[in-house]
């Protein structure tokens, strides 16, 4: 059986939410990754040192396992150096939300006034801490990341020492912008390597493939894919896996976050290996986030195995992509 | 009390369906309009002058309280001269569907050959029967109308004796074709003069407003705002209107259609009004299409009365756009 190896998987960008949800989902990405870069979007959102501690503690009681590794964010508010040189150790950045652009985003930034956020962002280049950012306008829905490219501009070059993330990243305006400003980087989620608003919308409304940002044009998803395949070093993989009970993806009105943490590697042996570029994975989804990050993780190995396997139509109560679809690619049970 | 007098409104494009649904909704058309060109995408497919005859006895069976004409139409398929010179005294026009492109249109046309469409399409012309066409291509859902342009201009050059519809326009290149060929007219619904797509999946995913054609972007809003406000005399009101059941919208999966007609010309006064174009309604909803299609609805008043009106949350199984919303214009109990 053809097997495919990958060392030290981590996921850059997971949603891992709390309580029972938390039980119950966090021990699939640990089954998966060697660990994950949790965001911060708890009701309420996680702002305080304490919190950090505790909220990590929750994780690692809910992963009894396996080795997994969270590393813990910040929501973004202005915060004093002070504080920020008291809980540095404890983090590995902070996320920034434009506010109530996503789930649980409502005290996000509500304008971009670079002076009032300078000593928050500037003792963040000092202490060395990324800034993640959830980079969308609330314009048109098809326009909201494409807006954001000023924004992201303006922080690149106002805080040239800042490490800033662009988060799940869903266009070409994105793509092009990496290769403009040495201090941003980009996540880019596995739904985005698959996905156009065709797979939202195109045919039957689709509520498992409705997430935010939305997938967007055929255009858009050829950039995302060549960066991907080529590992282009300043992107890192994220899952954006964002769960939610099923009938809150279900019913009208449905919550947007697609749950894809435990079925995101088999997807990426999938498209890698159609594009023939198998050997760029290790890259894509470690190596470049090791490097971008300056973390070590410890020695984990995750055997990708080239067999049939059947998603579930759901875990727990959460149903994930492409549920009940077969896919070429299974995680070994033995690691 | 301030109202407005509408004569003889017609819905150009309305589903009504068979069965229970036909009985429970039909009522609500012929409460507010005149009359209404009824789409023939039935299951299967009307394309018989028996099936014509039936379909409309039902129809008249349904709406026994109000004077209702319902404007009966064949789908699109090949047919002789011989047979389009039975059924042209029952007929106002043809519908064509692309094959697959919404619902019930799997019996559609799948390859735009126009010879093979020309025997049809130009005894179509001697006979004066019109062409309404859903157009879209099968491509990426954003761009289905904009590629179809090409197969109305095809249309519009080789049979330039044919009348052709442009059905449920969504499009500012859609628009921009009206003033090109003088063969070419259209229908606009009233949720494509409130939707873009952030009313379908801008916040949450919102399967009410969701139909086919997709609502479009902020521009092509405008665009067909403009020729609706001014009522562009190639442009005609047609709802579209097309019920599913509750549990066909709201489950995992839904299914295309807005359901609008009862609410339709409570809302085009609202729109009308609040652009000051409200003497521009009657040529809209009604006028127009007279002109266009030749016909002569019998005298019947529909009179909107400014007072409050709220949607309700369900008309049988069926949830209305804007369900459980306050509008300002209601239609008056006498008529």
């Amino acid at each position: 059986m053809k097997t495919h190896t990958l060392l030290m998987p981590l996921d850059m960008h997971l949603h891992l939410r709390d309580g029972i949800m938390l039980e119950n989902i966090a021990p699939l990405s640990a089954f998966s990754f060697s660990g994950a870069v949790v965001m911060p979007n708890l009701v309420p959102p996680i702002t305080t040192l304490e919190e950090v501690k505790a909220y990590k503690q929750r994780i690692i009681a809910a992963v009894p396992n396996d080795y997994f590794e969270p590393y813990m964010t910040l929501f973004y508010k202005n915060y004093s150096k002070a504080f920020l040189k008291s809980v540095v150790e404890e983090i590995i950045a902070i996320k920034l939300y434009p506010a109530g652009i996503t789930t649980n985003s409502e005290g996000g930034v509500s304008s971009f006034d670079i002076e009032e956020m300078r000593p928050t962002l500037e003792a963040m280049s000092e202490l060395n801490i990324p800034l993640c950012v959830h980079g969308e306008t609330d314009g048109f829905v098809m326009d909201r990341e494409a807006e954001f490219m000023s924004i992201y501009e303006l922080l690149a070059t106002s805080f040239p020492n800042l490490k800033i993330i662009m988060e799940h990243i869903t266009t070409k305006a994105a793509v092009d912008m990496l290769d403009k400003h040495d201090n941003l980087y980009a996540t880019i989620t596995v739904h985005h390597l698959l996905f156009t608003l065709d797979d939202v919308v195109g045919g039957m409304m689709m509520p498992h493939n409705f997430c935010k940002p939305i997938a967007k044009r055929p255009e858009d998803l050829d950039a995302l894919l060549s960066v991907a395949l080529e590992a282009h070093p300043k992107v890192m993989f994220g899952s954006d896996s964002a769960p939610h009970p099923q009938d809150k993806k279900e019913n009208c009105g449905c919550a947007a976050g697609v749950f894809s943490a435990p079925i995101a590697l088999q997807l990426l042996c999938e498209i890698f290996e159609q594009y023939d570029r198998l050997d760029n994975l290790q890259a894509f989804v470690s190596d470049n986030a090791q490097n971008i990050y300056g973390i070590c993780p410890e020695f984990k190995e995750v055997i990708l195995e080239k067999r049939p396997f059947v998603i579930p139509n759901i875990y727990a109560n959460v149903v994930p992509m492409y549920a009940e679809q077969a896919l070429n690619w299974a995680i070994a049970d033995i690691e």
